[in-house]
């Protein structure tokens, strides 16, 4: 890749320096630059200090045709990124009219006043193209100077992404003389990394050196991506398709969607589809597996609701459950999950109910029900699926476990029926 | 801080500048620099390329007193770390007995061959001085050169911590005359960066120039970082001490905490104390405030459940919510809010109840009502609290914006009592 556009990365803030938050915007701009064959040459992260910043861009410059600037520009005096590329472009700060209105209505529509510091946030170098932020105040610029292109955003990681998705990745192909890469990813759940790369080793071996794959797992969940380079769009669609054909024979079960399908979404197009309605009885997972049912937009079609019967008493008076059930076996039991998804069903009258019952730790362990030890459950009109969970010592990861593991349960249910 | 000790630290290695790992080492060393009175002036990221390498030696060179590098030490081809540094030092490879025996055994105790390529991780540039590394087979190394400290580590992340913590930092401490650092974090909720910054700019502007302040702007949330530089531990603290005295008047209704405080935390703490116990109803939040107060172990001590009513008749069965109430005002109302606080305490039978209903987004907005528009509530034995937010058009935001005001007016709830 020695003749590919090159790339250099610097990320403004002493608090990145002393550590106070981690830098993950970017490995998240890595793999995006990447991805539209850009190659990142170097990261450099320098603190609040105009000096520092002037030379990162001086040595940047030696070396890279783009250089991405992420931070330094709230609205606080220790922000000082716009200056200091005015001072570096040689030109002076103008009072950008969109940026303004743009900064205006951020405030106008959630009737706050705005102080002369959000005004600011609206001044630009004289030669920056504005590139708008919908997400914040603080705007994007892109600056074209001495055969570099030169892009500064800002470093909240959310304002930062839209900005280089939706603005500055597109600006970027279409300015450069990028080969054409395309990507398919096959999402899959319930299978571990290793087990899955032992079922399909001969069809990776097979794969052509023009396609890549990578396994990017993440809780209970595998990825794998497909990264197709070279300069027939067309072709190159057909070939990945050629592959996912080849490939999906052997892990069918394990595949619950494609590219950006999201489990919760998934599950949410079934339930809208085949017209079912969804209530959660959740006891371990704290309110995280409704949290991510809701985070799918127009889910209040289909999930009405849940109960979170974290104290016993709410598992009896809530969802139904038999008193001596708890008492004999327990909260963390098959006999109480079974009731807790039948019972929410029941309670809120929904189509199914599912249920989450466990110790996720770091307390409440016992020699025969360990941290970890989780119940789930999925209770239909036909039947009431349970099953037992043997989790690790990690209360976040066994949250987020058990929810998948769940929405993948209720997926097979849905499909079942 | 022109006259502290100044470092540099430099990642080796393609996956970082590629995006497929997540650089997790220089946060962390850069925490434990500072804590130590050296002065992180810029971390470097390059790739596997001996050119790529030295320059960024050169560079750290003519900045820095002490370069800290890691990455490049597997046994593996592509790792180049210590070819370059005996370029860069102008030495040869010399291999070091004690860190062949360390490599050697390693190898028996787990009953493995040993390769040509393991024997030579025992090579080091004839400059360094070995530092044992217990947890893996790469070596540590210090190098004393013109004037300034080479650092080599690896970089597995818990061998590097082992190396850093036990055997570098002690040795850093010792060889330069460090000034002593010390933090003060004040955590503020509710107030936004440039109000606070207003608020507070007099005290600003008026702090010594050992003091330095520096904000650290979340999701509803504005955390204020005081970094002091000294010689004098217990001065440094009282100086601190009286900074933050002299501030507070000015923004103590916004502060929650203080350095490593979560809001959830303290507002757990504060239950406890009080021996309260709590219920949330709730609807746009959608089991995301649950999940965070759930986040905390042990709050299952003050946190009965909640009851996530995303569908009308939940709101009615379950939390006693008026059909008519809903019928005449609609759920994203100040009658409704307040109904479902009240109900929810009454139905789970604790001493507080916590309510969310509004419009997330992206759809269901209204002229009268916008995407954006939340009511929250608090009731207690005493009283019940509404208030209206008028929040953004983007649901994870305005979930997690409720969720934060929310906490933070029960933390108000709770201390008025």
């Amino acid at each position: 890749m020695t003749n590919s556009i090159r790339a250099e990365v610097i990320t403004i803030g002493d608090e990145i320096l002393f550590g106070q938050i981690t830098d993950t915007n970017t490995a998240w701009i890595g793999t995006e630059l990447t991805n539209i064959g850009i190659r990142v040459v170097r990261k450099t992260s320098v603190g609040d200090q105009a000096d520092a910043i002037l030379e990162s861009l001086h040595e940047a410059h030696q070396r890279a045709d783009v250089i991405i600037i992420t931070g330094g520009l709230g609205p606080t005096k220790d922000d000082i990124t716009k200056k200091t590329l005015c001072t570096y472009f040689g030109v002076g700060m103008v009072r950008n009219e969109s940026a303004l209105a743009l900064v205006t209505g951020f405030f106008e529509k959630r009737g706050r006043e705005m102080t002369d510091l959000n005004r600011a946030q609206a001044d630009l170098p004289a030669n920056a193209v504005y590139i708008q932020n919908d997400w914040g105040t603080a705007p994007g610029m892109w600056f074209e100077h001495d055969q570099r292109v030169y892009v500064s955003l800002p470093g909240v990681p959310f304002e930062m992404k839209h900005l280089m998705t939706n603005r500055i990745l597109p600006k970027l192909t279409a300015h450069f003389k990028t080969p054409i890469i395309k990507h398919k990813m096959i999402r899959t759940v319930g299978i571990g990394e290793s087990f899955l790369a032992e079922r399909i080793e001969a069809w990776e071996d097979a794969l052509p050196d023009h396609i890549k794959l990578a396994y990017l797992p993440s809780f209970g969940g595998v990825k794998l991506r497909l990264t197709a380079t070279g300069d027939d769009n067309a072709r190159l669609d057909q070939e990945l398709a050629e592959q996912v054909d080849r490939v999906m024979p052997l892990i069918q079960k394990n595949v619950y969607g494609f590219d950006n399908d999201e489990l919760e979404t998934v599950v949410g197009t079934l339930l809208t589809e085949k017209k079912q309605t969804l209530a959660a009885a959740e006891s371990c997972t704290g309110g995280y597996l409704s949290a991510q049912i809701t985070k799918v937009p127009g889910s209040s079609v289909y999930f009405w609701g849940s109960v979170i019967s974290y104290n016993n008493s709410v598992k009896v008076a809530q969802l139904g459950v038999q008193p001596d059930t708890l008492e004999q076996y327990g909260a963390v039991s098959e006999e109480t999950i079974r009731q807790m998804a039948e019972g929410v069903r029941k309670a809120l009258g929904t189509n199914i109910g599912i249920a989450t019952s466990g110790i996720a730790g770091p307390g409440g362990g016992t020699p025969d029900k360990p941290v970890g030890t989780v119940w789930i459950a999925c209770a239909t009109d036909q039947r009431t699926v349970t099953r037992l969970l043997k989790l690790g010592q990690y209360r976040d990861q066994n949250i987020q476990l058990t929810t998948t593991y769940l929405l993948n349960m209720l997926r097979e249910e849905i499909l079942n029926q």
